[in-house]
């Protein structure tokens, strides 16, 4: 016997898709990936080496639950120098990845019963989160008109005495879009006269292709800003992450951190100092252009083949596409596009229950020329529909 | 206002005299640790070396949630040759650390409302796990004629119908106390009888002093066994665990840690290779001799000056002593200690609350001749009171 929460949390679809690709390949057969929500570059080689350098110093033991705070300080600085934004280093929280901080979050803000505003579509963990420590994930259907964001209007027509919270991500998984600072604006005020918490996710926030981004911490002390070393700074494996709070929030979260999971690796936290080296920022900037000339190919190519992208996404790696005029299941589409033309995409369903038969999501995290080919085997696979 | 569960999740205490004690270091004063609960030798080289390959290697993506193939592979011929027990790798999961493992278990069996027994003392971060969820921890006190240890026949008392599980830890922290291998067959029992779930915490098991360990898998298939890389392989900062679980589980198991972690962390699962190598587990073993040459030396030396430890500790790196002779504050009388004789002790609060202000957790996690120092610092001490 399970706990019943095991009933609500569900196993990402894309997982099975991954395995079955690797079969297909494990059998000779050749498999364009555009399911992966990781990208396909290696760590920087400056971050690597810091952490080969602190391997050899012997920095293997617990840091501080907070984290280290030579790498909270750098933190705070690039908020600085890149945002213009000062931050206290004590207001930032080291985490193993940013699950670690979206849990840290829910144990911290939602009771049994509490209620948390997010969109649907969403990334798929959001909801579990919330469902882990009790709480009723409120997944609100946006749609494509809305850029497929939470704005100010709907968060006050959802919002019940229950609801504690509104959880956004900016750019978010899978769609790409990005809230703006008018947008953004509106939404904190809405949360705030309700006494509501806004968690805002930005752990995709320097893969930009349009406008420079800004940071909801902009706009007020009083926001939760998520973030993680993973997808700009390529360190998804080392599984570091970190949390922006509230500075009356700092010993709760010292607190749950300890208990939880005593502090974010260590061996990470030494190599991410060498994450807002000049060096490797040079390296992510040129990693940036090619996520953007990637994105550049990919939308009008599957706008050409017929799904639909009504808005263009400004961020991420991933295109969010109604294939509605292909087919009313896009499970079954994924699959059998895997199965028969080779080529992996998610299908909507992992990211929640709105319309999520009719979407599929492409990541770009292969290179152009293994998106030419996905493009191309596509096209030969519509036409064969 | 943060989420009810911030009342009954409580810091560490053991923390704040941390601080106090490098804020006094920092000040000139030399201090004795005995509060640590980390080992205080290195992450043995050739582990270290296997991380640094991998480093060099590029593996610094994600692995699957579950964990390394290869790591799982190896956790379970470690396994067969310790114990001589058959466990199948696809039975072990991955975790970062212990933590992540008993994270894993509270969500996998803990309603809210469940019950899990514990022992009083016991490791206090068992009772956050359970009030995460929305359980109640159940913490039974234990006595020292109990080796501090949940029996059958206590089980069988405390047992109520929405209990659904036990968890312990043997070797205990904070108290070393080792379950004989009929008294767990006769634990698993009551708690079978009942249907519930025993949970054994084996994170301390080969950091043994007197007869060799055995593991819980040997009685039953059963039963979820928690481990980590952590004390005995040195590795703390690498925040690596695992978790064996009945088969049936497995699945559901797999869908949590992708919700919650999604992985342990790349650099940490390889580096863990090289932790069940030959030359490896000959520095380990040389850790463990030395390891018990201190405690052979702090259990005489404490009974000597008047701490009451009634039962020879049989394994983990910890006394635990009974402190009534001086005083009826354990927690003032640490304070005072680290003040005035600069010795750094646990109290016993930070433990659970059965006879906590009577206690003191001493670590030997420091050379002998720091202990040493510390002893004849505390015997100072005494005579002054």
């Amino acid at each position: 016997m399970t706990a019943r929460r095991l009933r609500s949390i569900t196993p990402f679809h894309v997982m099975a898709l991954l395995a079955r690709a690797r079969e297909l390949e494990a059998e000779g057969r050749e498999i364009v990936h555009m399911e992966i929500g990781e990208p396909d570059f290696d760590t920087p080689a400056p971050i690597v080496a810091a952490g080969i350098a602190a391997l050899r110093a012997g920095h293997t033991r617990y840091t501080p639950a907070l984290g280290l705070p030579a790498l909270r300080q750098a933190i705070a600085a690039d908020y600085r120098q890149r945002f213009g934004v000062d931050i206290a280093a004590d207001r930032i929280v080291v985490t193993p990845g940013a699950s670690g901080a979206l849990q840290l979050l829910s144990a911290l803000l939602v009771d049994p019963g509490s209620r948390v505003l997010m969109s649907d579509p969403g990334y798929p963990c959001n909801r579990n989160f919330v469902h882990l420590v009790g709480g009723e994930p409120a997944a609100i259907a946006v749609t494509a008109a809305q850029d497929y964001q939470l704005d100010a209007e709907t968060v006050r027509r959802q919002w019940t005495p229950n609801t504690v919270a509104a959880l956004i991500a900016s750019p978010s998984n899978p769609t790409g879009s990005v809230l703006s600072r008018t947008a953004m604006d509106a939404l904190l005020r809405a949360v705030r006269e309700r006494d509501g918490h806004l968690l805002v996710d930005e752990i995709y926030q320097n893969l930009y292709y349009q406008s420079r981004p800004y940071t909801a911490l902009e706009l007020h002390d009083e926001v939760f800003v998520i973030n993680s070393f993973s997808k700009y700074f390529g360190m998804t494996g080392w599984r570091l992450g970190w949390l922006v709070a509230p500075q009356a929030y700092i010993r709760s979260l010292d607190t749950l951190a300890q208990n939880l999971f005593l502090a974010a690796p260590t061996p990470a936290q030494h190599a991410a100092l060498a994450a807002f080296h000049p060096q490797t920022l040079s390296i992510l900037e040129h990693r940036r252009q090619e996520f953007r000339a990637r994105r550049d190919y990919l939308l009008p190519a599957l706008r050409g083949l017929g799904f639909i992208i009504e808005r263009e996404p400004e961020g991420a790696f991933y295109l969010y596409a109604d294939c509605s005029r292909f087919t009313d299941d896009s499970f079954r589409f994924a699959t059998t596009l895997l199965e028969s033309a080779g080529v992996a995409v998610t299908p909507g369903v992992d990211f929640g229950s709105h319309a999520a038969a009719r979407h599929l999501r492409f990541a770009y995290t292969t290179s152009l020329e293994r998106l030419q080919i996905g493009v191309q085997r596509l096209a030969e696979f519509l036409q064969r529909l």
